[in-house]
């Protein structure tokens, strides 16, 4: 590569998030190689200059960089499984999301052919790629991350987290946990006031001043959680436990499903029950663990 | 009441809430007599200006206006029954957390004994009464809320939601449901990252941007509901259900209980059952009614 010549880049997947991919390398000027199942999903693709390839190996031997964006491990294994041959000496960065296992296994296959292998969870949805909000997490191999780092960069902001492979899907689940359980309480929420004929539009900007509001606690329980001290702060579990009846009670009258918002109670009240009435919320974290 | 003397308060109920209410009043310059069932809770206030009353009945008698907070609705009736009476003529606030059915009863029970009655929900943490970011849901009699709104402010933002008693506290716990969420998906989320000894201060800022950005989506779901069309805009609800999978299987392998995260799997796999695959997220909302 030389002068201002951006590194070639092959995209092997073209759903919605692979089209948004390909399309940020495409705008960052990377000559761009794309493959997909269905093929009529590279045509838009084709028209902005990326090359479409007949084959997947075809389109892992057009680059020194594929990135795969498919829906499964499944997807994965089926696509690369026959092309193993064709990524020797290249370099493999999976954005496919999945397990630390599912990441430690493609990792060692990878190695297994010669191929270089970083693994990665994308914390955007497509209309963020390309932009610095959209954050990309990286794990695995430290230089192949370190190669093609500003290749990468196009399509957000790129952070490796570390050399153990399974560390981006850690993450990339832990922080899908989160985003779940808030869309959860929100369409409880939404079930919950759609039963008296509040409409959505109406209330939902109370929910965003209030979650926003309640956000703001989430550094203080993540340092009682690392210390294990647990005061409570004006807030006692036992007090929540109490309260979280009366969501229960109201989701009931009002012919709203309980299961959502159900293992919360469980959890408050195995809280309660454990001599916790009197600390902070954030107690409840140490519950979690099967195999302490 | 003449010149700029404010409204004398009553305040039943001195937790941790009961007490940060009474402190707002005070400090707003109200006349603030206080009651509580251990006494003792009374006496950073008493030091601060408010009057003990010796009994609930007595504390009712010193204002025209009682503001109620105790742990539930069975405390209420518990406190307030045998003082029905002292009530006639005054006005109940009522600021304790129940449900919208517990609210139209104790509408009812204040108007038998000839008491104005305002249900009310609080949308803030201790910390931050007596501040405009702190919400307080108000419903029931209108007139007595305008007659006591001007005092109601110096709780925080007062708003009254309409006539029917019921409504504080149906978007009150709606608001909980959206917060206990987001509060249970973080939790999973750090146990998620403890089971690799990753620090929860370390990871947290990650979701706090992430919980961010996703908050962003939260409007135009809401207007997908409300119009009941769910397209999808980039992040499909199959997919979705798909990397889901990942992530009860990701919990299982790291040791953690699937209790909190269970639920919103089996409803998109519900979703995607009931033929909604290429539906957006929202969709879901529609799944949570049990008498449609
Ligand atoms: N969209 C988002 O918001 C988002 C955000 C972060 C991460 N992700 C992750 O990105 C990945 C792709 O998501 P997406 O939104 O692009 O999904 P999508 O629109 O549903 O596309 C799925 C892709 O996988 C391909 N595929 C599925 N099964 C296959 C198989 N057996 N063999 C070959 N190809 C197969 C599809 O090919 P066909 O076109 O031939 O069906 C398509 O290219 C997923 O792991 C997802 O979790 C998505
Ligand atoms: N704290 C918050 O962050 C918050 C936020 C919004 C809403 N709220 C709501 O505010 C209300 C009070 O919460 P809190 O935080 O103040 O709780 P708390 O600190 O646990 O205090 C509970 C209060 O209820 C009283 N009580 C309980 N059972 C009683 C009974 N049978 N008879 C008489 N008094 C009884 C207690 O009296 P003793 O002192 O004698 O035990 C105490 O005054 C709850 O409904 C809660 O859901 C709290």
């Amino acid at each position: 590569m030389t002068g201002d010549q951006r590194t070639p880049v092959t995209v092997i997947g073209l759903g919605d998030m692979g089209r948004a991919l390909a399309g940020a390398f495409l705008d960052g000027g990377h000559p761009t190689t794309v493959w997909n199942r269905t093929a009529s999903r590279a045509e838009a693709l084709a028209a902005r200059g990326a090359t479409t390839a007949a084959t997947a190996a075809e389109a892992v031997a057009a680059s020194p960089l594929t990135v795969v964006c498919l829906l499964d491990h499944d997807a994965v294994r089926e696509v690369l499984g026959p092309v193993a041959g064709d990524l020797r000496g290249r370099t493999l960065v999976n954005l496919t999301n999945g397990t630390p296992r599912q990441a430690r296994e493609n990792a060692g296959w990878a190695a297994e052919h010669g191929a270089d292998y970083v693994d990665g969870g994308i914390m955007a949805v497509p209309p963020m790629i390309g932009r610095p909000e959209a954050l990309v997490l990286y794990s695995g191999s430290p230089t192949a991350f370190a190669a093609h780092e500003r290749t990468l960069g196009a399509l957000g902001t790129a952070t490796h987290l570390g050399t153990d492979p399974g560390l981006a899907a850690l993450y990339d689940l832990a922080l899908l946990s989160a985003m779940y359980g808030m869309f959860g309480g929100f369409f409880h929420a939404l079930a919950l006031t759609r039963s008296e004929k509040i409409p959505a539009a109406e209330f939902t900007p109370l929910v965003v001043s209030w979650l926003g509001a309640m956000m703001t606690s989430l550094p203080e329980m993540a340092r009682a959680v690392d210390s294990g001290d647990h005061p409570a702060t004006g807030s006692n579990l036992g007090m929540q436990a109490a309260a979280y009846v009366n969501l229960l009670d109201a989701s009931r009258e009002q012919g709203v499903a309980t299961g959502l918002v159900e293992p919360m109670r469980a959890l408050l009240h195995r809280g309660v029950a454990a001599g916790h009435g009197g600390d902070d919320l954030s107690r409840l974290v140490e519950l979690l663990r099967t195999n302490p």
